[in-house]
């Protein structure tokens, strides 16, 4: 039998996704399962979106262009635009999700065995999409008891090699909720220019801020040549399936090559695109949009109190995007507790899953005691999934503690 | 300014998609362009996938799992055995178009530098994606004059070397519109068993056959492990902007490591797997396909018929695909020739746009005397386009000649 690629080897696949068998399963059992474990929002697709595709006039479904729809490019220039990003026609491309956007930065800007750093906690899939790719992350670890900011210039230096390239972060962050401020910012955009690093901002959270404001890589005109923007319309409008991204630079070069890469997979989807057209070109998408952001905004606060009442908690109030990472000194295996909460516990036949903290981790042995909590259900979902959390926690612990005085 | 990576150096992009502009130009010039370059086909995509997409009861556009839709699964695996291949539903995943299908092929099959052995001319998007995963394309040259056969077993050994991973091949053929008959696929099991080779088939075009019948490679029982399928429903439904492909083996680990790497991209996108689940349902799929069938066989003797006319031309009767691969010995540059027809020809306000050789090898110097046709058009627009394409050899001669004279 001949032999796979060294490539795949380390591949783990989605931590939250090779759990769900266990979720199907539970529920299969009759258990009612709380799903704070994925970034896939309850909220209705909009209308405008839906009707974009359903009476779309196709005869023929064809290929779009690989940079995108004519009309779906200027709709989402007119986007940035509205959000203060000018951005000319060319700096633009259309993606196959934000997944493709960041896939296409980093196998544009590094080598293999090149270096990318990636604060961790962070995105499961920049690490996978890395390794198939031959590069190498480096983490910068960032931390709970501080609400997981960015290190200061000297730590951030004492990472970087004559092997690093690039730098890649979400903000507002995914797991964290973390949302950079300007002076954080600007210690990447010196670190940048200084060691010549393009910076990859996945920005797919931007509209969920709900103190502050999220600042775009974009809108610093010292990184023109160095900034390269990802983005995705799957949260924003809730659509996730549609598998529509975008990546923006102003570096023509960059951009010149992206279009080769786009054509090397001729096109995103064009059903999802006629819908995304629609969407923005709708009068009161910035309304639907902001309808979205205040009900996540109740839904954060609700978690948040909620998981404040939880003994031991170490977390921060997050600022942005739909996820609270927490620690728990409880949890002595997050990866461990998150299955035992689908196979071993139940409440009144009601469970809750959770992402482990572990999955988010590149350094061994980090994000054990840590678990993601996405805030995608109604707010009294979200309060009683997180007493089940709470419940869940005593119960495994004195478990813990009956097994270990057993043995 | 940061630089690049290497890995995209050499990206050409599409060599047909990149003629594109050239093409509108000549279009807002006022210009009728026949498109014999594209295989976008011209068939309405079936009502079927159509009212699929429109009449879904959709009211969160959600992720898919990342392996598809369970009931897209199925729809796909019962569609496989009305074909003769039982497949598991394990043995099958929903990919993003053939594109990402051959992607995962190569990726999962090797590493950077290791080989993978294509008869050429070949689909010029097998390079470049090759390319970006640092993977090394050994080219196994064809002839216009037999028809594109593959070469016997000892001319392929002949390019077997200890880093040979896999072979790849579409068949039929894109572009030559080659069939494989039963004994060519035979050299191709035996060089696998005995050199311990992946085999992956590009089946995109399985139903286009006009003489004969598609062997599809996982009908070798002794190729089990080996052997990797690769399909798309774009060409099959008149659907390329649908983005759906399929990727099958019964090789479990290799299933396994693509289900991981189909986790990092998330999931294909939803709708389109909806249309495709409602198309495949419907009672009359079969026929839906074989009415398109019939027309691209009438168009393939149309086209056969009339490119035979043209005086000087090398070519066998393509026997599936929707493609003919012709040689002009009155062509000294295919990509010229190309340009040329949309910068500098027309006849009564037309002209035709054909796909350069050239873009199809990987050997240099090869296919400067060669156009890939697509018989993607009505026959009486293939005639006319054909009669184009005469005046244009004959033209373009001239216009040659003239400068010889003068230079």
């Amino acid at each position: 039998m001949p032999k796979l690629s060294q490539r795949t080897a380390k591949l783990t696949g989605s931590p939250i996704r090779k759990m769900a068998p266990l979720a199907m399963k539970a529920t299969e059992e009759g258990k009612t399962v709380y799903h704070l474990n994925i970034g896939q929002p309850d909220i209705p697709t909009p209308r405008a979106f839906m009707d974009g595709v359903r009476l779309a006039d196709i005869d023929v479904l064809s290929y779009s262009p690989s940079r995108g729809l004519p009309k779906t490019l200027e709709a989402l220039r007119n986007y940035y635009a509205d959000n203060s990003l000018e951005l000319s026609s060319t700096e633009l491309s259309v993606t196959i999700g934000g997944s493709e956007a960041f896939t296409f930065a980093l196998q544009a800007t590094l080598d293999p065995g090149e270096e990318v750093i990636i604060p961790e906690p962070f995105y499961p899939n920049y690490l996978g999409n890395s390794q198939l790719a031959g590069i190498k992350v480096v983490p910068l670890t960032t931390h709970a008891e501080n609400g997981f900011r960015l290190p200061n210039v000297r730590e951030i230096e004492e990472v970087i090699t004559p092997r690093t390239r690039a730098i890649l972060f979400s903000n507002p962050g995914n797991p964290t909720g973390v949302l950079y401020t300007e002076k954080e910012l600007a210690r990447i955009v010196e670190l940048a220019l200084k060691h010549d690093l393009f910076v990859i901002s996945d920005e797919v959270y931007r509209e969920y801020v709900y103190e502050g404001k999220a600042i775009s890589i974009l809108s610093f005109p010292e990184l023109s040549q160095h900034a390269i923007l990802v983005d995705s319309i799957s949260k924003r409008i809730s659509a996730c399936g549609a598998r529509i991204g975008t990546i923006a630079s102003r570096n023509k070069e960059l951009m010149t090559t992206i279009t080769k890469m786009a054509q090397s997979r001729l096109s995103p989807p064009t059903l999802s695109q006629l819908g995304l057209a629609a969407f923005l070109s709708d009068k009161s998408y910035k309304e639907t949009i902001n309808t979205m952001i205040n009900k996540f905004h109740s839904r954060r606060d609700a978690m948040y109190k909620a998981v404040q009442g939880i003994p031991g908690v170490i977390c921060r109030r997050p600022a942005g995007a739909f996820y609270m990472f927490a620690k728990f000194p409880q949890i002595d295996d997050s990866e461990c507790f998150a299955r035992w909460l689908l196979t071993d516990f139940d409440f009144d036949g009601e469970t809750v899953m959770i992402a482990p903290g572990t999955g988010f981790y590149q350094t061994p042995g980090k994000g054990k005691d840590e678990i993601r909590l996405a805030y995608v259900l109604e707010e009294e979902k979200i309060i009683r999934a997180v007493s089940l959390l709470e419940k869940g926690l005593t119960k495994y612990k004195a478990t813990k503690l009956l097994v270990g005085a057993a043995g």
